[in-house]
C-alpha cells in the first residue's frame, strides 16, 4: 500500500466546478476525437479501446507517468464465471454464482452494472491476458491480503465466509499477475503499453481544471494547465472523466465520507482529490453513494491470525474475523468506534503486515481484561464462550468457518492493538459520477449530460459497501467499464 | 408522524435538474424579488424575514396549504443558552455549553452553522415568540418521544447520556409550544400567519421544476407547473429552494441514502421527493451528507422500556437505553443489521407508542433465549452481567445512568419486536445542498452560485448524523436559517 500526502491534493484555487462557457474559448490548443482525464486503469482502458474503435485518442495525465491508484494496488482483478486460471487450478464457477455473490458484496448495487460485468467476465479475462498479463495456474490457499508469491489465484473477499458463503457459491475470483510480491505496477505497465500501442496520445504533466461547455449543455473539451500556462483542449466527441477517487482531499472526505477522515493511511496517489469527480458535478452530473468506502486495518497476515477474535470495547466480539479483512475493517470504524482489539494466544501470534502494535500482554485473559481496561468479566466472558464451543468446531454467535475455530488456550495472551489512533488503518473511496453501464454521465434526474463520460472512480461502480467488498473488484470495476466507455465515446457523433 | 405515499412524491417526466437557459425563455408569468420555493417552517421563516427586510416575496407550494414535514413533526424545537423557559423550569443552561453539545450531536460538525445558531439563539426564541409561540413553563421530567400534554420544556436528545453528558453539561432545551399532542401543526400556522403578515404572496398549488439560469449562470427564475400549464416566475433578486428532504423518493435513496430504503415508516409530506436538492445539483450546487439520516423505532415511552434492555441477534446490548431514541435507531439501523430485541419483565412492560408486536413472552430468561432462536446462552449471559451491575446502580459496558438501572427479575419476560421486518421504522433525510450560514449554495468547490439560495431540508443543516440528533434540531434549524436566507436574498442586487 502506498500512501500519498492528504494536503499536496488540494489546489482549490486552480480548480472550478464550472464549466467554462464556450464563447468564452478563443482557441484550442490542442485536440482529439476523445479526450480522457487520467492514466490510470480506468482511463487507460477508456483509452486503449477508443483509439481501437478508430478515434483519434489524447489522454492528460496530471503526473509525469501514469498509472494512477491501480498501480499503488496489490493488483488483484476480480475475475470469475469459469476463467481458465480458476478451471486450472480446480475450481468450478459459474456466471450465475458471481452474480450473486456481487449483488450481495456491492451492497446497494447497480444491477446492470453486476449483470454486465458478469456476463462478459470471460472476456474481460482475455482481454487481460490480451494486453499481456499472465495468471499463474497456482492457487494460493492460505488468507492473505494479496499473494506474496506469483500464485495466480485466490480468494479475495468474504465469498467463503458466513454470510456470503449461504447466498453463493463459493469460488476463489481473485486474480494476481505473475509477479511476486503487488500486482499493481505491472497491470500498469501492461495498460499503459496498450495505450501507447493502440495509437492513443498520452500528454504527462498535464493537470484538468475545468469541462468547457456549450450553450446547449454538451460538453466539449477540458481547461487544462501545463508548465504554469493554461491550454484549452477540444473534444470532438466527448471527455472521458478518469481522474480517481478522493480519499487524498479532507475537504471532499469531512463533506461526502466523513468517516473516513480516520482513514490514517489514504490508499491512492496525490492524484486523487476528486476532481474529476467535481469537474462532473458542475456539469450537472450527479455524484452517489459518496459516503461509501474500503476500510481495512489488515489484522492478517499472518493468516493464524484468522484463528484469534477481534472484540470491541466491551469485550464483545461483532464479527467472524474468517470475513475479509476490509469487512471487519468496515465493521470496526463504522460500527464500533473505530476501536477493537484482536485476542491472541502466544501459538497464534505473529507481527501483522500493518505492523499493528500490541496494546497489552498478559499470562491470564483476566489480566488481559484488566490491563487493556475493559469492563469486569466482560473479555473473560467472551473468551471463555467462544472456546467453549471452538472446541466443538462451532461459533454460534458469527459462524467462522470450521477451519478458523480453536480455543485460545497458549499463554500469554495479547491484545493487538486494532484502535484508529494507535493502528494502520487504510482505505479508498468509492462514491462518484452516476454512470450508465456505458460510461455516461447521468444528472440527479437520470438524463444523460451530453459529451461527457466517466470512467475508473470518477464513476460510481461495482463497490458500493466496504462490508462487502473483495480486492479486486475495483481494478476488475474499472479496467471492464473503462473499455465500455472507451467504445461509447469513439461511437458518438462528433459536436 | 405522518405518513404519506413513497410513490406520490417520484414525478420524474416533469424534474428537470438541468436549469432552463433564459435565452429560451420568452416571458415571465410572475415575477418578485424573492422567489421562495416551498412554505414549510424554512421557506416561512425565509419569506417572512425577506418581505420584513422590504423585499417582494413570492412563495410556491406545491400543495394547496402550507406547513411541509414542519407541519407533521412533534413540534419540538432546540433553544438553549438560558432561555426564558428553561430559567422558569430552573436550568441553567449557556450558549457554550449548548455549542459543545451541538458540536458533537452534529457528527461532521458545521461549525459555522453551529456556532451562528448557538450564539444568536436567544434572539431566535424572541422571534418565535413574537410570531406567537408560546412555550409554557412547565418541565416534562418523563422519558418521552413528545410531551404529550402541553410541557413547554423537555429532555430531547442525548444530553444526560452517556457520552454526551461526559462532553457538555445537560440541559432541557426541547422546547414544544402549549398545545396538547403534537406541536408540529400550531408552528406551521403561525408561521404561514406571519408570512400572510409580512406581505409576502404565496401561490399554492405551483410545483417548481427546473431554475432559470442566465449565460453567466446567474439563477434568475423558476419554471413551475400549476392547473397543467407551465408557468415561468422570474426572481429579480433570488431564488430560494425550500422543497423538504427526500426520504419519499425511493430512487434518490437507492443512490444517496440506502440503507434508508429499510425505514418503512418515511416521516415527511409527499412534498419531500428531494426536488429542489436536484434542482441546485442541476445549477451547479453541491449536495452534502446525503447519506445522514434521522431513524427511530421509538420502544419508549413508556418510559419504563428505558430500564429494560436492547440485545441484538447475538444477545449482546449495543447502546445505553437511556439514549435519545433516534441514536437507538440509528444504532439499530446501521451498526445491528436492522433488527433488535427489547428485553422487559413484566413490570416494565406496556405497549409503545410505535405498537412493536411482541416476538415472544416466556417464564424465563432461558426460555426466552431459545424462543427468539438466539444462541444458546447469549441472552442469559447478557441479563444475569446487567442484572448483577444494575442492582448496584452500574453499567459497565453502556454507562446507563441510574435511575435507569433495576435488574430485570418479574417473569414472564418479554421480547418486545424491534426488528425492520415486524416494527415500525421511521425517519427522514438530512442531507442536501451545501450553504454558507446565509443560505448561498455553494458549488463542489466552494463557490456561490449567483441567484440561488437554500433554506429547509433543501440545505445541509445542523443535523449531520443520526446517532446524534435530538427532537428539535430540525425545526430549530430550519426557521433559524431560512432567516438568514431571507435577510441575504433580500439585500442581494437585483439581476
Amino acid at each position: 500500500m502506498a500512501q500519498a500526502s492528504a494536503e499536496s491534493g488540494n489546489e482549490r484555487a486552480t480548480v472550478a466546478s464550472e464549466p467554462r462557457p464556450l464563447g468564452e474559448v478563443s482557441k484550442w490548443d490542442m485536440e482529439a476525437d476523445v479526450v480522457v482525464v487520467g492514466l490510470g486503469g480506468g482511463g487507460g482502458a477508456t483509452a486503449i479501446e477508443a483509439a481501437r474503435a478508430g478515434a483519434e485518442v489524447l489522454v492528460l495525465e496530471r503526473a509525469s507517468a501514469g498509472g494512477g491508484a491501480t498501480a499503488e494496488s496489490g493488483g488483484l482483478i476480480y475475475l470469475g464465471g469459469g476463467t481458465p486460471t480458476q478451471k486450472a487450478c480446480g475450481f468450478e464457477d459459474s456466471t450465475e454464482e458471481m452474480f450473486k455473490f456481487l449483488m450481495m458484496a456491492s451492497g446497494p448495487a447497480d444491477e446492470a452494472k453486476v449483470r454486465l460485468y458478469c456476463d462478459e467476465n470471460l472476456d474481460h479475462y482475455d482481454w487481460l491476458t490480451g494486453i499481456g498479463l499472465e495468471f499463474k495456474a497456482a492457487f494460493h490457499a492460505e488468507k492473505t491480503t494479496t499473494p506474496e508469491n506469483d500464485d495466480g489465484l485466490c480468494y479475495s473477499g468474504s465469498e467463503a465466509a458466513h454470510p456470503f458463503c449461504e447466498h453463493a457459491k463459493p469460488a476463489p475470483r481473485g486474480h494476481k499477475p505473475k509477479v511476486v510480491g503487488d500486482g499493481g505496477k505491472i497491470i500498469a505497465e501492461k495498460i499503459i503499453a496498450a495505450v501507447d500501442a493502440s495509437g492513443a496520445k498520452t500528454v504527462p504533466d498535464v493537470l484538468a481544471e475545468t469541462l468547457v461547455r456549450r450553450d446547449d449543455g454538451r460538453i466539449v473539451g477540458v481547461v487544462a494547465r501545463t508548465e504554469g500556462r493554461e491550454i484549452l483542449v477540444r473534444a470532438r466527441k466527448g471527455v472521458v472523466l478518469a481522474a480517481g477517487g478522493f480519499i487524498m482531499n479532507k475537504e471532499m472526505l469531512a463533506k461526502y465520507c466523513p468517516q473516513m477522515l480516520d482513514c490514517n493511511y489514504p490508499t491512492g496517489t496525490d492524484g486523487d482529490d476528486g476532481r474529476g469527480i467535481r469537474m462532473g458535478m458542475g456539469a450537472g452530473g450527479a455524484a452517489i453513494h459518496m459516503n461509501a468506502a474500503f476500510v481495512t486495518t489488515p489484522f492478517y497476515p499472518p493468516a493464524s491470525h484468522v484463528k484469534a477474535i477481534l472484540v470491541n470495547e466491551q469485550g464483545q466480539r461483532f464479527i467472524n474475523e474468517d470475513a475479509y479483512h476490509g469487512a471487519s475493517g468496515d465493521a470496526i470504524l463504522n460500527r464500533q468506534g473505530g476501536n477493537a482489539y484482536l485476542i491472541v494466544d502466544t501459538e497464534l501470534y505473529a507481527e501483522t503486515i500493518a505492523f499493528h502494535p500490541k496494546a497489552a500482554v498478559e499470562e491470564t485473559i483476566e489480566d488481559l481484561e484488566r490491563a487493556l481496561g475493559l469492563p469486569e468479566s466482560s473479555l473473560t466472558a467472551t473468551v471463555e464462550y467462544f472456546n467453549k464451543h471452538a472446541a466443538n468446531g462451532e461459533d454460534p454467535l458469527f459462524h467462522k468457518a470450521k477451519p478458523y475455530l480453536r480455543p485460545l488456550s497458549v499463554p500469554p495472551y495479547a491484545a493487538v492493538d486494532c484502535r484508529k489512533a494507535n493502528a494502520i488503518f487504510a482505505g479508498f473511496t468509492f462514491g462518484g459520477l452516476d454512470t450508465l453501464t456505458t460510461g455516461e454521465v447521468l444528472t440527479a434526474d437520470g438524463k444523460v449530460v451530453a459529451g461527457l463520460y466517466a470512467a475508473g472512480r470518477n464513476a460510481a461502480g461495482l463497490p458500493r459497501w466496504g462490508g462487502g467488498y473483495a480486492s479486486g473488484m475495483s481494478v476488475g470495476c474499472v479496467t471492464f467499464f473503462g473499455r465500455k466507455a472507451g467504445k461509447t465515446v469513439a461511437a458518438a457523433e462528433p459536436a
